[in-house]
């Protein structure tokens, strides 16, 4: 695709729809140059033949997982892999002296232990858990602790919206961490491009649904994050459901406050915590965010109601799981490690209507 | 319509979903014939040229609401009105020698205070909310009192699926009421037929918000029903969502246990509870209802998820917001009111897919 | 299931849309009891266990696919089973001493050679072809032909749209049958539960296709029956489109006039010759139907519109592809094979909305 | 916004569909600063509190349609504005010094009374209509005519999937142009943001329906531009349906061939004649294009399929109308306006899924 003097990518897992997307925005991206497109499944077939919407875009054929080929023609790999594959194939690549933004939840568990437990796969080494920086790239430094790394671990898409709801509220005290409930709604994107008769056409339009209730491989992801800002370990209920639209997550958070505080106040701590990071918006008094009003992009936008009645706040948090629960996060990541303006390539309006 | 020697009936209202789906409904009831469809909007007009679908399967003219004409025609009536209509109708109805079951929100609380502090209408007569029979059919000998009654109010589509959900557990006091969260999820057709930017289909496709949180008119309605069966007043925090689809409610309630109950005590405690009534189905242990297996039925299906790592049981309910939460509770409540089999005419299978 | 003296039938294919749609019929008809339900691939669990929208309604264990078990229990049959499976069971069935309502493509050509060449499959023997009656109910006297028989072919989603669009216009020769464009759009669920890419949730929301442009089985199908209604070989232009909903089709089709006709002769046409028809509506002049108007109904709407600057007529009629263009019409099949009232438990008006 | 030297552009109609796809598309241009965003309905407030997608993206709050102001604030306008507004402004802002581009359908037409025929508004004036250049860019040298000019009229949406689809082999003489027929099927959004029971999103829901059959006011469009690539009067059937979803059409459109012309001609003929031309895209054989393939994008794709035993033509062209139907479509002819690449800003790849 020959951008000069750029960064040269490698995609593994280019056909899912992680990889894709990372595909859409990396064209976009002013310093990236896509050097290779990487497969397990379609290797040597073009990638527009299956993704005809790429056609004229990108003319490449589909790689094979070779670790060799891709430090031939590339400096940083995204491995958009299903979990256990990552945890296996991301050790090869940084021996072959390759930099590693991994979309599979196989690095973000500091813990081998929990990762089997939730995964039920074997966990990758122990220093390399320990090595994978967790890149939530708006919370606690973490912008900073991403620079120059050669392994991060990009957050999952419910995470990702549930911490940038709650951690502000979290560290301040503000809430008990013991009373929290994540009620999330997730559009069926989320459910990769796997056939199955749930995600089937017929069965999943003009329905919903709850799935993995009290099961979701993102709660112990979710524990970990809010059991740092809270300074001790925070069990939550956590409730993902399927909605009949293609993109979208959002999370209806609840917790019992643990003082009187007001919207304004919630408002000026998330302003105050996420200031001068433009891909967190904080909704004026009164307004809460919808899906469609961050399709295709890469914000996560948040809005407040507290109940004077039953003295809880309900913060609720919407993000395109393909963008910010995913891709868009993966190359967010990308121009930190690189020392870059974060949001470099990343500045698309969201899709409306 | 013409059935012979059946019950004759007037819909007022018979321009909004709700009234239309008492006619779907209706006509496939064997004891009852539409003698009037009713509309102040439209009156004067063939009603199927409103709603194609009808054509030459009702083909009746529109009445204006004349309640004269109406007791000249039915003997009773469905009023299918919005908030601040029936206040005012439905005590002409009643002096016109008419039999009444409301669909909309007024007679629903036993207080017109909190009436008029949630809906802003002005409250009917106090005689009036103190005689009206609340429906809620399968619940706390509900489906007798309804017997020979003159007014019934039947309930809330949000409230049906939260009261059936919730009300065992609260009863028998497994759950602390003063815990309970209730996230409702409702297809479009709850907002009915008026036309606004909220439910303009660029809008809400591929969309999914909140909306009025911890402001919804049921709020009340649920508290009052949950303090009932709690045996003193509950609080709750509530809130509603659209999601793209047509019909259908899906509520996730959390509350935390008050002991070690299992997911197979729960099933057993509401198979218990809901003996008999087979419009409540309870789901098996590890399988929770999706809102399309109810779909155009007058089910409310049940499942439970019990976290023994936070102690909180996960209850979903679904029903179809037209039907169960609407006109087929409606025509149940006339059924038990005229002493018929509480499933008469209501007999329909979901629509799958 | 149980109903006194009533009709045994079986359904072989209860676990596709076709069956699972007989079954929701059939429970609403009053001379019918549904002895078996049978799945090749399902047999021994309880069709519940697949279908939780029939849990506590249908409480049969799926049989296997055996003629002799299911003559021990049935009279009548109907073959929900893919294309190719019919060709060898029907004779089986038969031979038993069964009566068979087919929903596949099997029986519907006369010629095997046709069937192969656009089947694929090994044609059934030409004597049963032979004997086979197309149950196109409404068309050219065939409510007679199909009683007392025992084995009817029931016609194809798109060809009874099509059929019933333009039989009346053809055999009156008002149009050119050699200019006819028939532009046709399902819903989703007319291809079948079978998993796919194409018809997985995220590639088909929000999406619109044409498949099989020029090779559709059902293109025979409407050519062997126009040809019928013009005394002459007919060969026509079919396309097929899929459109991001779950149920309904709806034709849009094109043919030049060969005088100057106008939309009130042709709604005096198609209203002479579907007289006593119910499930046929033709739409007043200025009205065309759209495909939610006979959501979940057994009714086939026809609306046309002249343009008088093209000498062509364009006709539109719609229909629920699982009902009128599937169960319904078999059912409505088997009401006249029985001798039965033609609408018997199929009065049941659309879903709206 | 203030990117340094650019030029600066004014929207007026900024609320629309198409002024806001405006916002998005031109948020990434190079060039181009956007310097006033304009409303006749909600002039005064910040366009974020309307459209909530924009906030802290575009901070302006809107002006209202004034000549003399626009004029100090930019050098060029997007008028997005309805038909029979855009005839009474556009003359004004020529007046004041300013270059327009115009997305409604009132400077289409080069006859006036054809104009008033179709639209019911009085035309614009007779030099006016002649000046204003048809900026359809990917045809007929017309890239080259839009050069330096101060009046483009971008073409309707539906005109340009069905020109760029029939008009070169009309051209080459490869169909008849007497015996074309156009099936277009557009998502909702084509119909506007202004509410309407047709567009409620519970009645557009699962429904599938066709709408103005032979009054569509872009027929004179497509049948002007056709009749030049004919070089003789063109007369078309058109059709158009909405579809369940929110942005995308696909015109299928049918046409006898005058000759033995295959699926590879047709390729190789259009291949040719949009060389060079980045958002036309000609698919390779047996492949045809879907909507969501173009998805947010500028392209347009097209396939063929050729049927022997009809000696028919059918070509399926694609674009997203917001996109290349509208708004991209207007910045493609602002590019060209300039002088400038004609992708500048537009290189976008369809979102996907």
């Amino acid at each position: 695709m020959g951008k000069e003097q750029a960064l040269k990518v490698a995609i593994v897992g280019s056909t899912g729809y992680g990889g894709v997307e990372l595909i859409r925005l990396l064209l976009n991206h002013p310093h990236v140059d896509i050097a290779s497109v990487i497969s397990a499944s379609s290797a040597g077939t073009p990638i527009a033949a299956g993704f005809p919407h790429l056609l004229e875009i990108v003319t490449d054929t589909l790689d094979g997982v070779d670790p060799d080929l891709i430090k031939s023609k590339a400096d940083v790999v995204f491995t958009a892999t299903p979990s256990g594959v990552s945890a296996k194939l991301v050790p090869q690549l940084l021996e072959a002296g390759l930099k590693v933004i991994d979309l599979s939840g196989d690095f973000r568990l500091k813990d081998g232990t929990e990762y089997t437990k939730w995964y039920k796969h074997e966990a990758p080494p122990a220093e390399m858990l320990e090595e994978a920086v967790y890149g939530l790239c708006e919370w606690s430094g973490r912008a900073e602790q991403v620079k120059g790394r050669r392994l991060i671990s990009n957050p999952g898409c419910y995470t990702t919206a549930a911490l940038l709801g709650l951690a502000p509220a979290v560290q301040a005290g503000w809430i008990d961490p013991g009373t929290i409930i994540i009620d999330a709604k997730s559009g069926v994107s989320g459910a990769g491009r796997g056939v199955s008769l749930n995600v089937h056409y017929a069965e999943m339009n003009e329905n919903f649904r709850a799935y993995k209730v009290n099961k979701h491989q993102h709660i112990p992801e979710i524990e970990q994050l809010l059991g740092e800002a809270a300074g001790a370990p925070v069990t939550v209920t956590f409730t993902t459901h399927l909605t009949p639209m293609t993109r979208g997550i959002l999370c209806t958070m609840y917790s019992a406050l643990t003082g009187g505080y007001t919207e304004q106040d919630f408002i000026r701590l998330y302003m105050e915590s996420y200031a001068g990071r433009r891909f967190v918006r904080i909704r004026p008094q009164g307004e809460l965010p919808a899906t469609k009003e961050v399709f295709g992009s890469n914000y996560c936008d948040i809005g407040f109601a507290v109940d004077a009645r039953t003295k809880r706040v309900t913060v609720i948090s919407v993000l395109d799981n393909v963008v910010k629960g995913a891709a868009g996060q993966a190359i967010q990541n990308l121009n930190l490690m690189m020392g870059w303006e974060e949001s470099c390539g990343l500045q698309l309006a969201p899709v409306y209507p």
